[in-house]
């Protein structure tokens, strides 16, 4: 069993490597690569993602995962190898369902779709990219149909990302969640909107930059298992548990874009440095799904890092990083700027108590569009109309409309929005089990102290990495399954009195 | 037969689809990685390399270049499809012959044997590494043995870097320059010794950074399909034709040691992006071997970058560069500093005129031990004793001895020094060439222009990649066999005038 068990590893550790592999190719990519290496990148990547999808769906590993689940079966349902064996049997029969063909056609289509989405968006046209997403939304339906027996066809695509989720729960969750929120969008932008000039004003990138970073440091982000780099759209990678790196960019006429990016993508690295080793290169390693991923990445950088406490630990650090910048704002007013709430056309822009508007309004499209209830040729007006309903306002083109968001020019429509929400809604009631656990942590922040709150987080979601499914998770972590009562006692506590509503 | 052709050159560029990735490993790790990244980067290095000899010894190579060869034997000798099957031919038959075993036994050893050195060379502990490299010793032997019927051991191991030499050749050639230089070398250090102090001066970071990038911009080096980098050991590497890189390093009390390692790495460099796009990814894309890949570097580093009437342009903009740190010395006084000759312990330090005798000594050394006339418990003396005989000078430890270079090593011993003077005497040979083409050309590097040199190079040597053997080569480009009278009638012309002896 032991030699069948690490061949298993072994395998898995290869299909690993070759993932590691092509997100340096893709971190390399969108940080220094010469225009001139584009080309021969785009083939590498290929070559290694064929590579690693063959090793993944290798009939050999379903052969060892058949040999092994009696030994799974008799061991305790939290050990690591019956976790290990319970993760990669449910990736590896999702993986073999999809024909290699069809993955290699996504990708292919995917790569090209994008490139056409870089130029197209800023020409503003949509009409260029119809046929090229008419075919993802073909392709993308052919992928779910690898799946049969679902309920909507949408479901296998969410369930990709966010295991144990469907169509409908997720609509489900969402309808309770806009009911709640909408009435306190209103309450709020009934009110003056907040000054956030302050924030406008000069704010030299090396100074931001450090700022930054002295701050993740904090957090916990470890600089000896990563690093961090400029990029057009920041993310997080990983090549290793002890190489997670993150990236930002800089606007010296914003100090919020970099200083948020680079505590978001913290906290989807801290989640991934803080896998336990012994999963190394295995299913296990990562995170259990996009959801709770963004509730790690959200946690640092709005209930943590906008919050009052932690600006008056760091106001006058950042007053004194950029001196006689900032010196006629009071700490009020700053925090008012960071959390200016607007109803506003950009997603990645939108604060924390309208962008759950926006997800819902791409979530929303995409199962239209999947269904057939929708057409792509509608797409672009049913974008603005529903931002026109759901926000009371219109993008004055389809650039900052239905061409905003790279996903659905990435080569797939469906389960990649959801997550965003889940996330928020997760961040809340994580932190509120950690709050219960330990009830000093708010004073800590003030203190610029991260440590109990980071070793309550690696204690109860980092070191698991997949090996509980999301559902299993959340409850074994909160006590509870999913709710959007934390995020809402959260949102209200915060927002109402920030805005006297 | 086309067919058959396009099935050679899409399993040779998946070949060097993964040899490019490798190095973009390579880069990453001497460049970016963080210290937590090293273990996974080893595994993930070695997964590739394997994979990589794999497929470049798959029999399917071997049964297509045999069907090919009649279609090859048809063409004029100098058609592309004629080179590509007579180096893939080459490359394979050399490939074949090494099994597997002894690959992955060498590429573990040398890993090990590399990370040892690292730590031995700081505590001056060569015995920690004797036993290492015996191992290094006895391993190289037996990828020597795995090319039965050589005259000399070392054979084999010459020819896999520099084809077409041989121990006996390498010995008669550095027999007749060591006659001659030797002379040279005693005429100029009976003279006073150039004063160099004005390099130790301040000079930014940035300024050097921009200095040396602004040259190498000027001589051709295309930042669109390459950059720089910082590191701790100056390389060049290749992703691609469009993806050539660059790395140096800088220390701000040392000018030479930053702007000298870009001029030389951008001549790598720009032989690498000068290969014919044709040629992408197959065995014809890169430089044919270890010396005419040095020559280029040579070239742009001295004959070009330490010449009078390069300086004559680019000394006021160097002191521009660095205000009023270079006022008070003249051009006269810098040309010397640049051009100081001394006997000195360090290889990569030392000057052009006494470098070769650095390299002369490791040559002997290694075919000694290769032959078995010299044991490894004896080399750090036997060094001692060579320092002490050709330059006069004994390293107060082995740190500055047989400590001093990374080659032994990295797991091999034999092949990779005589590259050095072979690159050399070749630079000096093709600059011939070029003046005889283009006799202006020292006037336009006088102006910093650079268009006549490159354009020579690139259409007698860059383009060709691995087309041509390095004898083809050397004679097609020059018009006549490697020779040694060029390059000492460089030296002579510099430095009698330099040091007026």
């Amino acid at each position: 069993m032991e030699a069948k068990l690490n061949e298993l590893k072994e395998r898995l550790r290869e299909v690993g490597d070759y993932y590691a592999i092509s997100s340096l190719m893709g971190w390399d990519q969108a940080t220094y690569m010469p225009p001139g290496g584009a080309e021969a990148r785009g083939r590498q990547m290929a070559r290694i993602g064929k590579l690693a999808h063959e090793k993944a769906t290798d009939p050999a590993i379903g052969t060892l995962l058949d040999e092994l689940q009696p030994y799974a079966d008799s061991l305790p349902y939290d050990s690591d190898d019956a976790g290990l064996i319970r993760a990669t049997r449910r990736a590896y029969e999702r993986d073999v369902r999809v024909p290699p063909a069809l993955v290699a056609e996504m990708s292919e289509h995917g790569a090209r779709s994008y490139q056409a989405w870089i130029s197209a968006r800023p020409q503003n046209d949509f009409a260029a990219l119809r046929p090229l997403l008419e075919k993802t939304l073909e392709l993308s339906r052919k992928v779910a149909d690898c799946f049969p027996g679902y309920t909507h066809i949408a479901d296998p695509l969410i369930d990709m990302f966010d295991y144990g989720m469907k169509a409908q729960s997720v609509r489900a969750l969402f309808a309770q969640l806009r009911q709640q929120l909408v009435p306190l969008v209103k309450a709020i932008t009934a009110q003056p909107v907040a000054d956030d000039s302050c924030l406008k004003r000069h704010f030299p990138k090396a100074g931001q930059l450090a700022f930054g970073e002295e701050i993740i440091k904090r957090y916990g982000y470890d600089f000896e298992r990563g690093r961090q780099d400029l990029t057009h759209h920041p993310f997080a990678t990983k090549f290793a548990i002890g190489d997670v790196r993150i990236t930002t960019r800089v606007q010296e006429h914003d100090l919020g874009d970099c200083l948020f990016s680079t505590l978001h993508e913290s906290g989807h690295a801290m989640y991934e440095q803080g896998v336990d080793p012994l999963y190394e290169g295995t299913t296990l390693d990562g995170g259990t799904s996009a959801g709770v991923h963004e509730s790690q990445s959200r946690l640092w950088e709005n209930i943590v890092g906008r919050s009052l406490a932690f600006w008056e630990h760091y106001y006058p650090r950042l007053q004194a990083m950029f001196p006689d910048t900032l010196n006629d704002v009071p700490l009020e007013t700053f925090y008012r700027a960071i959390n200016k709430v607007q109803r506003s056309l950009i997603r990645v822009d939108a604060d924390e108590v309208t962008y759950n508007l926006h997800v819902m309004i791409r979530f929303d499209l995409e199962l239209a569009l999947l269904e057939g209830t929708l057409e792509v040729r509608d797409l672009a007006e049913a974008w603005h109309a529903r931002y026109e309903q759901d926000l009371g306002i219109r993008a004055p083109d389809d650039r900052d409309g239905v061409l905003q968001d790279v996903h659905w020019y990435s080569g797939r429509i469906g389960g990649m929005f959801q997550g965003y929400t889940l996330g928020n809604i997760l961040s809340a009631q994580f932190y509120e089990a950690a709050l219960k656990a330990h009830p000093h942590i708010p004073t800590e922040i003030g203190r610029g102290e991260f440590g109990t709150l980071h070793g309550w987080l690696r204690e109860n979601i980092y070191r698991h990495g997949s090996k509980y499914t999301a559902p299993e998770l959340i409850e074994r972590a909160s006590g509870s399954p999913m709710s959007i009562e934390p995020y809402m006692r959260y949102l209200r506590g915060k927002y109402e009195q920030l805005y006297k509503v």
